[in-house]
């Protein structure tokens, strides 16, 4: 596809899955790092038809090593940014290589984290405020910002190594001591107490054209990535296209080719401040390999080569991301592997998972040893797969944690009993991630609304039911309907009496599509009722069922549903045959009981 | 995740993308094939960990070489059928191996195409007739099943080769020297004049559970696979159900584990016959890698070493696979890979499209070469990628067959141009994957459901309009409502006046949502259909939008399927902006010119 000979500066797993890339495309990739068996160099041999060695072994941070790859490649990139950007800019100013992707310049910008957000921040992009720290004078940020305060080493750190929490002044030693051990310079960040961490890809071409993936929600666990949720959720409406454009705007800024990982902070009042970037393929971006059109590693590939960049849509409703993180050290537990991959184990045995190993030997705490992809229907069926996994991680965990061998049996026996499937709905009270939302003006709708909530449940549609009042709480009925494609919801069940205008003003107020139950009052029959709901102006659609019938509405969420989630039309099918075998049954009790066996007495 | 070591024979395409996915769960896999270089090989070490050598060179029929594979391995399979299967038998009897997955008796039964035949009917498995050739005595077969009559070599067959269209007796000769070259036996089949070629992938674990994939239909050019729609599209409910399961119980009838590709016939009367089998990964399964919650290279992989098979969902609405063949030959065409890959160079500036090149060096017209997967929110966006694509390589093929160069400026200049979006309807014709349908009960209706299709065109929903009537043309209407979800169509706008019974007896027939327009009569101002249309029993409901409101019956259907489709709902929430901006507009006219405006002479 493109003959251009790439080498990478790392060979990990993030070398490993851009090999994976590189390789569908019969692009050419080397791989600088110590050892013939790295993650990535385990996939990847170069062709005999391509002149020069295989790969170079030796440090990513080696000046003579990064020449030596330069000269027998075209193109230089990295899986890590913390690499000798002196020497990257020199290999590029002898000529050894046509570009270095992203620029040297970006990449020495982006390791020192205090640079980088005096550059973001030089741009109008928001970061969380921030300050130098001069000779160790902690003191002064602690007086400009207030505690908790945030100590950060400028360089060289990842994976929430090189933070520090000053919750008080008595911990300003301490922290010291953990972040200057090695003389780094450090930093101050005001403490953010944000709502979610959400975080963007963003790929930058050649020619400067920047493309963001959508905004996912990722959930950190002692300061390491450990699940990523896509789309992201919040009751925001128009959250995503915000996220997308800040972390495009900030990646305009930056010059070179490559994908970029943007980690923001979404705030209580709704702001989005970026806390850190990566200038290469991030863990938060994994679940794009199952989830999205294109893979952040082909992306990334494709900006550094120089081909069209790929559409960044997400291809499945929902998505979700797990890291398998090493639980134990294997020279202590000898079970340390097994415990530490029995939740990908598990997940071959739910729908929707792709399990990506990383080929790595040896196993320790907290080691990135592999992740899980999983996608589905709805972010609940997602959600619901996500816990199968959740709950056997917990198992190894305390397993791990108590240091006792780990039971192969027991595990197999619960993934045979896994049975993941979407969407289960077993309480009365709403779902935390319903795909429809049952709305009436009052609690006196009840009893015509029950008879919708009972048949989602029974097609296992994930719900919620509440009261909103058009008349009452017109600001809540504006909420309600503003936010709720925002949250995930995609149908609205909206049952009102009388004047009966709260299906109409609530699809006034949402793309969604809304039913309408006319409820029957104590006067005109329901007619008034239905005649509110159905008789909407043009432009504004309601879909009206009969007066009174709570059922039917339930119903035909189910159906509108099935337009996307074929599970649903095969439970109506079956459902439809079951409606004709019951009338059947019926034609057959007249034929053999007679026709007046209804008759009380007989 | 298994420490099983697997050996395959054959090192081609279909190794290389088993390789991906044993490397994905880090299942160590050992390859038989001539040479260092060859496409599975490219992207498989042997880490340093497993003992032994890396891979065997040697053909994959040679039986010494087929022992020392064993000898390095757990278990072997193939991801090919000619191969020495008395010797893989022979293998498992000396001890050498755990398994062979099929087994060989599999593998020797389905090597000929005859066997596999008499096997499949004596199992009760439909197969298009077929009798043995005794001593080249062609004339006996011609009696039973008369002409044309297909004949086929009994093995090595493959991609169309080994097969001969008899016209006429005296093509009787030719197709004898044709075939027999090298004195393999012959059978015959009956003439299968067939609707369509459908394809079933199925997995079988060790324990002998089968799983079939989604039918797809396949499309042959000079008897080879060229390429792959899923799902399965045709006006017969349950037919996907019905090829599934045929292909499942055929597959039931093997021993052995491991992935199977069935291809049937859809015959004119809905008949599904078996043509042929393949005991390996097939090409009609490659859509899988983007479009199946598991491929079929990782399901092949868990049955032969024995984890639990993966979900066969399809997780996008639709797919298709194109195959990259060589176009000319690279000793008389110096641009014939730049031909070749014409079609997936553009297809990188296409959404939803992922290449998969095969390592392969050189280039000879016909040689599988790579294949492109392609996935959309419907048919009708998935067509129209995939014309995207047939355009550019009408182009690649016209300028191999002139032995002219190849303008890569012109190409990229295509590219360039190159806009796929989802269901553009551009003329005022049905389009043919529409995922609505327009229906009324007389033309006389047309004024009051055109802007229903002006709805849709302007939102670029592929639709279909036409006329079914409940009272004039009921069989009709039965056999739109029970076709409409297998054809595609995800809900349906009925237009009906006075009895209006079409919307509730179609949504009676079908799981699809049903949208009412109430047509207004000549008496009782409509609101005698609008009763008829909106209240419907429980169990069957009708979303019925206002009177003679064919413009909403048009929005509602965007809202439905922005369930399942966010660009549409992206759409709705810009059309709704639009809405606003366009009553403020006369908000501010009436403030600067008076609200007598519209007073004609003012």
């Amino acid at each position: 596809m493109d003959s251009t000979v790439v080498g990478v500066l790392g060979g990990g797993q993030l070398g490993r899955m851009f090999a994976e890339a590189a390789a569908r495309l019969n692009v050419t990739v080397r791989f600088l790092d110590v050892g013939d068996n790295t993650p990535a160099k385990q996939i990847t041999n170069v062709p005999a038809s391509v002149a020069g060695p295989q790969h170079v072994d030796g440090a990513f941070a080696d000046a003579e090593k990064i020449a030596e790859l330069a000269k027998q490649v075209d193109v230089l990139t990295v899986e890590i940014e913390h690499v000798d950007a002196d020497q990257l800019q020199a290999v590029l100013d002898q000529g050894l290589v046509k570009a270095v992707h992203p620029s040297p310049a970006t990449i020495k910008l982006i390791q020192d984290k205090y640079q980088q957000k005096v550059h973001l921040q030089r741009e109008n992009v928001p970061v969380v405020d921030f300050v130098a720290i001069e000779n160790g004078n902690v003191d002064a940020a602690i007086e400009k910002f207030g505690l908790p305060l945030m100590l950060k080493s400028r360089t060289q750190a990842y994976d929430g190594r090189g933070n520090y929490v000053l919750r008080s002044k008595g911990d300003i030693p301490a922290a010291l001591e953990a972040l200057s051990g090695d003389k780094r310079e450090l930093y101050a960040e005001k403490w953010a107490p944000f709502d979610k961490e959400v975080a963007v890809m963003v790929v930058r071409s050649v020619e400067g054209q920047v493309v963001a993936y959508t905004a996912v929600e990722t959930i950190h666990e002692n300061s390491i990535c450990h699940r990523v949720y896509a789309p992201l959720r919040d009751a925001i409406p128009g959250l995503d296209e915000r996220a997308r454009e800040v972390a495009e705007r900030a990646i305009a800024t930056f010059s070179g080719a490559g994908i970029f990982g943007v980690e923001l902070f979404l705030m209580p009042d709704g702001a989005l401040l970026i806390n850190e970037i990566a200038p290469r393929p991030h863990n938060s971006g994994h679940y794009t390999q199952e989830a999205s059109d294109t893979t952040q590693f082909e992306n990334h590939l494709r900006a550094v080569v120089g081909l069209p960049l790929g559409s960044t849509a997400l291809k499945v409703p929902a998505a979700a991301m797990i890291n398998i993180l090493g639980l134990a050290d294997l020279s202590k537990d000898r079970d340390a592997i097994a415990k530490t991959l029995a939740m990908a184990k598990r997940s071959l045995s739910v729908p929707g998972t792709t399990v990506h190993l990383y080929g790595k030997e040896g196993c320790r705490p907290g080691r990135k040893m592999g992740h899980i992809n999983i996608v589905g229907e709805s972010d609940a069926e997602v959600a619901e797969r996500v816990q199968v996994l959740l709950d056997e991680l917990a198992i190894a965990k305390e397993s791990a944690k108590a240091g006792t061998p780990w039971d192969t049996a027991a595990a197999d026996a619960r993934a045979q009993a896994t049975r993941a499937t979407g969407g289960k709905t077993s309480s009365d009270f709403s779902h935390p991630h319903p795909l429809v939302g049952v709305i009436m003006g009052s609690d006196s709708d009840l009893p015509v609304m029950l008879p919708a909530a009972q048949i989602l449940k029974q097609f296992n549609v994930p719900f919620e039911l509440t009261i909103v009042s058009a008349h009452r709480t017109p600001d809540r009925m504006k909420t309600y309907a503003n936010d709720a494609r925002a949250r995930g919801l995609r149908v609205i069940i909206a049952g009102a009496g009388g004047a009966a205008h709260l299906p109409g003003m609530v699809a006034a107020q949402t793309p969604l599509p809304v039913i309408g139950v006319p409820v029957k009052g104590s006067t005109l029959d329901g007619v008034d009722s239905l005649h509110s709901i159905v008789q909407m102006p043009r432009g504004v659609p309601v879909a009206s069922v009969a007066i009174n019938n709570g059922m039917n509405a339930g119903l035909l969420a189910v159906r509108m549903l099935g337009t996307g989630i074929p599970t649903y039309m095969d439970k109506l099918e079956a459902y439809q045959r079951e409606m004709e075998r019951g009338v059947l049954d019926k034609v057959d009790r007249l034929r053999k009981q007679g026709w007046d066996y209804q008759v009380p007495g007989k």
